[in-house]
């Protein structure tokens, strides 16, 4: 009935039938079935699902698109790419992203000594290696030692000292030399939440005025012929094409001075990442204003011509996509584990004999409301509202009082909505945020969706299954962490609706979409809990899916060891606090041991003992 | 010369001397000398430093400021506290903390299962726990678990699910029970950016009805004798000192009315934490407007009003301040890498022979300028230099113009600010913005300052050292992630200006002090940076201090492995291609992979390396 934007946001991932989300590949697995199966095999908690085959499918459509901008164009240059792997590290990704693109020329880029060292070792054979951002002299000779063992790879100088050292370690370790690539500080300037990518005062890249004593002094040691790419970045997440646009032209005409200046072996034009992904569940609110074809269209495009008017030859294209090539192929599953009603009903109003004048007007109203009079008593009964708490503050009415006073108004809302049920939707929906249910979620935003606490990003939700009902209830989505970050509230102006459930007889699962991006390597261990448990989801040539790379989260045991406590003395303490009780028998002693333990080889999220229901746990 | 607003938020703690940041205690180290000696022992890259004498202090205070009201007021009720986990975790706190409190009836407070095993594990005896935020029936069976081990324990309750799940728990596990809380949800709301903490559509607490439905629960499973605390939190980092009296108020009469309602054994009202910590360093930036003394009087106050009215004891005050307790125990310590200079003299310009007009005119600018006509020819240089690099991006002048174009302004806003010194002194602040100095630093701000990615907090940042000389330059600061967010923009309204320096002939560290709250565990592993090597400085009777507890920063292989990488397998990787490899004679295969096996065993900072000066890296 409700489709939660889903031909927005899902890239014809996934789709609904049969009131359920399914995998748009090979059999069409529903998603609730591969949790119910990793949960039956006692993954309990939140799971990260990983689908490899969607790490293809997007690496093949960015190729595709490129390859079809090219020919179409009659360019030159040829295209390629790499991952920048500080979007995601696990293995669990990188690998099969290695795997799955050997035939094609595509690498890893490398923005610290511990992602050089992963891209060293996974990169395929021929494909390119970038090194962006700040190097010391000990990442520079790892570089060097990358490059004699083979690899096809590219140093991007931030700064000029780096480049100084470059000439430094070439002096001691001889050739092979690595590639040397100049990041440029481009003048105009990016557009969405990374803007300052960008731009004059941005953080990275050389000036004009650098890049021509670069070249004086890549010539005064020898090392002009290694000078190859030129490297920009106008932001992550891309939101509008148009500066992108401007950019091109910006370092088009770069790349063309540069090779006039000298630099006859620069060949490649790098234009970074940004490749935006569509995450809106709502219409009007989209992210951003272009194709994939007209992105690359527009990059060969401009290239080209900007060749042809300075006379040189069109270059190679090299891009850094991360978020679009990923995001899409993790799903995060939260369990609902609660419903907060404060869902009244006239059952929970217990008036007194005597009542104080305000609670009386209340019940009143919501006896005498109309079409006519619902809205100005509903505001009635909110200024009653705040009058009647502040009485309580002042203590002239008692908790009871307090009580009618927040039944009566709820049950005057309830009213107001159902007798404008056919009116104004934005009204309603407006108010809808006074009733709202809170839906209390097995994970830690913290941990799972850190870009929406840092930057407020908003995740594609929607449940897993029940989608031919109509989802009735206003959501505000919490968290189990203790802080009051952990929250998506209701939204009037994108709001979510989710379906009335009682969770003690059946479960209801929300699935977070878009979340191979960053979320992992971001995640927060706020009050101690830990990525979840991830797996794949690998299908064979019959189309069958399995299960595969399954791994847990964490222990509480894991944790504490990470944190440098000492378990062992952890456990010793615990053991001895027991056995010193006074307040357990000691034939017993050894079975409440045994629960412990049990707690601490469990991971810290809630409801993930699964055996024992009959035990006290 | 400049004191970096020291009086605003050093708290005493620290102090200017002889231009170096000193320790106030003992024999007042210099904390450049502690970080030299560190360094010296082979610790680089960046430090955490703790120092358990602050936290000592930080107790003590909160206690004598709540006992001098209790005096004062002839106050019957007792004062607790507990320090809330989640604030800082890591066993280099969490054990000094313990000790360092043992006169005290001092306990923890955990929100979640691995929280409550360390409060279980290190709380000291006769010292409270309580036990917040959401929990299942595992959780409530370890609180039980907790009581019977002989811990003074109260579960606070969130919902009335979790009562119900007590209430079951208790039938099979028998007594000693724990002490029952239940979370309130107040009407009134906070202030300061975690205000929805409190307030009617907060995430936690129970509303009046709930509360009253719970009493008679509680009260048909003869468990009202255990409902002893009723709780509340209206938000961390409190600006304003008026909401928490509006809680009060609110939350004092909630106390007396349940205790008319029959329950008799509630003489704890938690007030949650939220005491603030002053950030600024400027003047008129204050985080807070009131001091601890205002803090404790209107709480104790408050609530004996309240007694007095409803007839009912003095309860027990609780707190749960957190920040207020570890902020300013640590202090992370970043050694500047290098400095991005733009600063351009006349040399750099290289004017052609024939220039295009812009250029002309803006080299006539440069050379007439005066002061009254300063600002006009700043703002034409500006337009100018837009117009050339429009000029550029289409290809009419070549990258040698667009240099000079940068030169010249360059050489334009120098000047200026040299003629306009002695004048106003905010345009000169507004220009400094356009000729910022880029300080490079050896730390991740995502690891170590999460708050300032997240919420945009400010931390005081000061050098340690060269005090007595002016900071000419106006800086913004760069950490080595490859992400434009890990920027510390220059800001006119709170200008940063730091020291010219040539890091090749000094070292120069920034310190950015309170960071001891939160800021660990939230910590990212942005481009897998690890937490910083961490140590503890302790003082002796003598006065003298010495370094404890020094754990060092994870190695590239440890955080490869904690991402789930085969180790194994990278190292075999890495030296089959450089057995492979035809570019690296045979003879020195074995001292590659030496270098590469060092490399592989130092974290990921930057010139972290230090033996081996000498040798390649």
């Amino acid at each position: 009935m409700v489709d939660y934007g889903i031909q927005y946001w899902a890239n014809d991932d996934f789709f609904i039938e049969d009131g359920r989300v399914k995998v748009n590949y090979k059999n069409s697995p529903a998603l609730i079935e591969i949790v119910k199966k990793a949960r039956e095999d006692g993954y309990r908690g939140p799971l990260l699902i990983r689908f490899p085959h969607l790490i293809k499918k997007q690496i093949e459509k960015i190729f595709q698109s490129f390859e079809d901008s090219i020919k179409e164009n009659h360019y030159k240059g040829e295209f390629k790419a790499v991952f920048p792997i500080k979007v995601n590290h696990y293995p669990n990704f990188i690998l099969p992203l290695m795997e799955l693109t050997q035939k094609r020329c595509y690498g890893l880029e490398a923005g610290s000594k511990s992602e050089l060292i992963i891209a060293m070792a996974y990169t395929n054979a021929n494909a390119p290696i970038t090194v962006n951002g700040f190097k010391d002299k000990e990442m520079i000779s790892l570089g060097f030692i990358a490059a004699k063992m083979g690899h096809d790879i590219t140093l991007t100088i931030e700064g000029l000292n780096e480049l100084e050292t470059i000439i430094e370690v070439a002096k001691t370790m001889g050739k092979p030399y690595p590639k040397i690539g100049l990041r440029i500080r481009l003048h105009s300037t990016g557009a969405g939440a990374w803007a300052k990518s960008g731009g004059f005062h941005s953080k990275f890249g050389l000036s004009a005025t650098e890049l021509v004593e670069a070249i004086d002094l890549l010539k005064k040691n020898h090392l002009l012929e290694q000078f190859m790419m030129i490297h920009f970045h106008i932001g992550s997440q891309i939101s509008d094409i148009s500066p992108l646009k401007k950019a091109l032209r910006e370092s088009g005409n770069i790349y063309a001075e540069l090779r006039k200046m000298g630099a006859k072996n620069l060949r490649y034009v790098n234009i970074g990442g940004g490749l935006a992904v569509e995450y809106t569940q709502y219409e009007n609110h989209q992210n951003r204003n272009y194709t994939l074809a007209e992105f690359s269209g527009d990059v060969v495009f401009t290239l080209k011509e900007i060749a042809k008017n300075k006379k040189e030859p069109e270059p190679d294209i090299f891009i850094e996509s991360g978020r679009y090539v990923c995001a899409n192929h993790a799903v995060l599953i939260s369990p609902v584990l609660e419903l907060f009603s404060q869902e009244y009903d006239e059952k929970a109003l217990r008036l007194k004999e005597k009542n104080p004048p305000l609670i009386e007007e209340l019940y009143d109203l919501y006896n005498s409301i109309v079409e006519k009079t619902a809205i100005e008593y509903l505001h009635d009964s909110l200024e009653h509202m705040e009058s009647l708490l502040t009485l309580f503050d002042l203590g002239y009415i008692d908790l009871q009082d307090r009580s009618n006073t927040e039944v009566l108004v709820h049950l005057i809302i309830k009213k107001v909505i159902k007798i404008l049920k056919y009116k104004n939707h934005r009204d309603i929906i407006r108010i809808q945020e006074q009733v709202q249910e809170r839906y209390l979620l097995n994970c830690s935003f913290f941990q799972s969706l850190p870009d929406y606490w840092g930057l407020g990003q908003n995740f594609p939700v929607i449940p897993l299954d029940k989608l031919n009902k109509r989802p009735t209830r206003s959501a505000s989505l919490w968290d189990i962490t203790c802080d009051s970050d952990g929250e998506i509230a209701f939204n009037k102006n994108t709001p979510l609706f989710l379906h009335d459930i009682d969770v003690n007889k059946e479960e209801y699962f929300l699935g977070f979409f878009l979340v191979g991006a960053y979320q992992e390597v971001l995640g927060m261990r706020h009050n101690l809990f830990t990525h979840p448990t991830e797996l794949s989801v690998v299908f064979d040539e019959k189309g069958e899916y399995s299960i595969e790379n399954l791994l847990e989260a964490q222990t509480i045991l894991d944790v504490l060891d990470d944190l440098d406590y000492d378990t062992k003395e952890i456990e010793r303490r615990l053991k001895q606090k027991l056995e010193e009780s006074e307040e357990i028998p000691d034939d017993s002693k050894k079975e409440v041991l045994g629960q412990l333990y049990v707690m601490l080889s469990e991971n810290g999220y809630l409801r993930t003992v699964f055996k024992g229901e009959g035990a006290i746990l």
